[in-house]
């Protein structure tokens, strides 16, 4: 459970930031940062935000559930002849302000040209990354959660570990691993899990399908669960079901050294790009800096991606507060890929990695 | 398996449509679209469709998915310094056409403003609705997906009956289905599965939670499969674990009924809005019109929602190829609510309706 005082909070800071941005009143249309202000988890509803005013538009659908979720907001609940555009825009009429800003990366261009038709007064303003920014620094309730989602999707991997075959196919580990999470409390998994056995891990975006577990020496598994209130955690481990071949040793101690070296330097005040060096350092150091081609991790809480971005060219800098994920990777097209991810939160005198599934080669394996 | 040939003519069908609009090109957005026309399932990928070109614009981590899922298709691979936006301005260009249309319900304002600083020539338009339309009417293999999409779903609700018991959660019994419906074929459930016990079937959008099953006589589950290729289906029923009191034997009877009199009326040419009002009319007729407040069905295929609209304003008319739900229901705040779903294919000479598990209220009783 988040508090409702949490929220409050939340909706103060944004408040401050529409002060500073000398911007009157904002209509928040992205899902997650209504549920991030509010604890509202519907949706076809938008969050009226602005000097003295915490108004969700919404439908009939709706009312119970937010009463229940979010009793501190006033909820408008539109008549079935009114569209939401038209109740939005009779709502931003009465607020009587010259502009009111709206989240131009959450609302699609036909929506918003429709807004704008409705809408004579106020003037509209495409606005962006104003509750973003607010949502990268956790507070003690969403790091209570996302322990929890942690400990939910390692209590899962023991799970998968325990009863894993090698004759299951990769969506039967999947499922195995999703089961597993929520028999631990999880609603489910935070994102579409990844079992991609062999050379099949080559591939960044690859989707669990009927190739079996022991056709292949290993298996590499992303997951993460998501809690009730919504947080999620972003984990990957190696699992390793055949003999180990000397590259996949050799391979498999790079990413290690390149994780563990670059979670060191994680602290308040350090730049995201120069984190993301080292590892890609260790990389280059062994001849396979060009097989690591993507960024060193993100910040996730609500979302699995979500500010921070940790890359080459991210002008990102941590603070304290910030949750991220570390997960450097060498990817061999027609071999496969090596990932390992931890979580890390950055505290006020560096980090705590808040994942802890062991993480050698030995544990790596099932036999 | 939908053979390249398959998609290959759903292109034509959009050229034709392109033609008769005027429109030399037309940058598809939406991924379910593009899903459709291409057989691509990634995403951050963009489909540039005009006289003689068929291209998508990717990046490096889709190159052998595309390969893959649509070889016809040419790939433009941006290089990791461009951007989706500048590539699609590149590409734009060399098109030399006066103007070219986009997605407008399916990119973001902001998207759509850097694009229109990006692109110099052609003139971009905003544009909707041209493949809806298509995909509103179902090819043979579409058809045979959802079959089994349907099969799927069936055969998960029969396992869900045989292992379910009264202590278990409305989550726990949501998994079982999804379980089940994985069992039997499917990658997952198509949709968050709805199962909802006693006066917590009368929210409409009812996520599972830790209620228990046997805390009611009664739950209304509402679910799914999805296919490999990515086809669902969309049912509900009720299922009893307790004694019938003589309200939920009457209100059952006037659901029923309005389903199997409106399902009898569905055929090619008949209008949408007419079928709508025969399930009214049997909840009219019973005194309980206001309790059935929505929409009596909608299209499905490659999403749980797509054309057409069965309710009191649609437009829409039933033509042979289209597949529909019809699900009336019955909600009562505070005791709950009944809901019969089946998954309704338009013929030539009438309707097949392709779902067949029971239905009689008998038949709903787990002991």
């Amino acid at each position: 459970m988040i508090p409702q005082q949490r929220f409050a909070a939340r909706r103060e800071k944004l408040k401050k930031v529409l002060k500073k941005e000398k911007l009157p009143a904002v209509l928040i249309c992205n899902e997650t940062n209504i549920r991030y202000l509010t604890g509202f988890t519907g949706d076809s509803s938008w969050l009226l935000m602005g000097d003295g005013v915490e108004r969700i538009i919404s439908d009939g659908r709706f009312t119970t559930q937010l009463q229940e979720e979010c009793p501190d907001i006033e909820a408008v609940i539109r008549s079935v002849d009114r569209t939401l555009l038209q109740t939005t825009a009779d709502n931003l009429r009465s607020l009587k302000v010259p502009v009111c800003g709206f989240e131009s990366t959450a609302i699609s261009y036909d929506a918003a040209a429709q807004l704008e038709e409705v809408v004579e007064t106020p003037d509209l303003i495409p606005v962006k990354g104003l509750v973003e920014p607010l949502r990268a620094i956790k507070d003690p309730d969403e790091i209570r959660e996302i322990r929890e989602a942690v400990r939910q999707a390692e209590k899962a991997f023991e799970y998968l570990r325990a009863t894993l075959t090698k004759d299951m196919t990769e969506l039967q580990a999947a499922f195995l691993l999703e089961e597993g999470m929520r028999r631990f409390g999880a609603v489910g998994a935070g994102f579409e899990i990844i079992t991609a056995v062999g050379e099949r891990a080559a591939l960044p975006h690859a989707r669990p399908g009927q190739t079996t577990v022991g056709e292949s020496p290993f298996m590499l598994v992303d997951w993460g669960a998501r809690t009730h209130t919504g947080y999620v955690s972003d984990l990957t481990r190696m699992i390793i079901t055949g003999s180990i071949s000397s590259k996949l040793q050799r391979m498999y101690e790079v990413v290690k050294t390149a994780q563990e070296e670059s979670i060191k330097a994680i602290g308040p005040g350090v730049r995201a790009s120069d984190v993301d060096r080292i590892a890609r350092k260790v990389m280059e150091d062994h001849g396979v800096g060009p097989k690591f081609n993507h960024g060193l991790g993100h910040g996730f809480g609500l979302q699995v991606h979500e500010a921070i971005r940790l890359g080459p060219t991210s002008e990102d800098v941590f603070k304290a507060g910030m949750v991220v994920t570390v997960e450097p990777g060498l990817y061999f097209p027609g071999w496969g890929g090596i990932r390992i991810e931890d979580d890390v939160l950055v505290t006020k005198d560096g980090n705590e990695v808040l994942s802890s599934l062991p993480k050698d080669l030995d544990s790596s394996v099932i036999r």
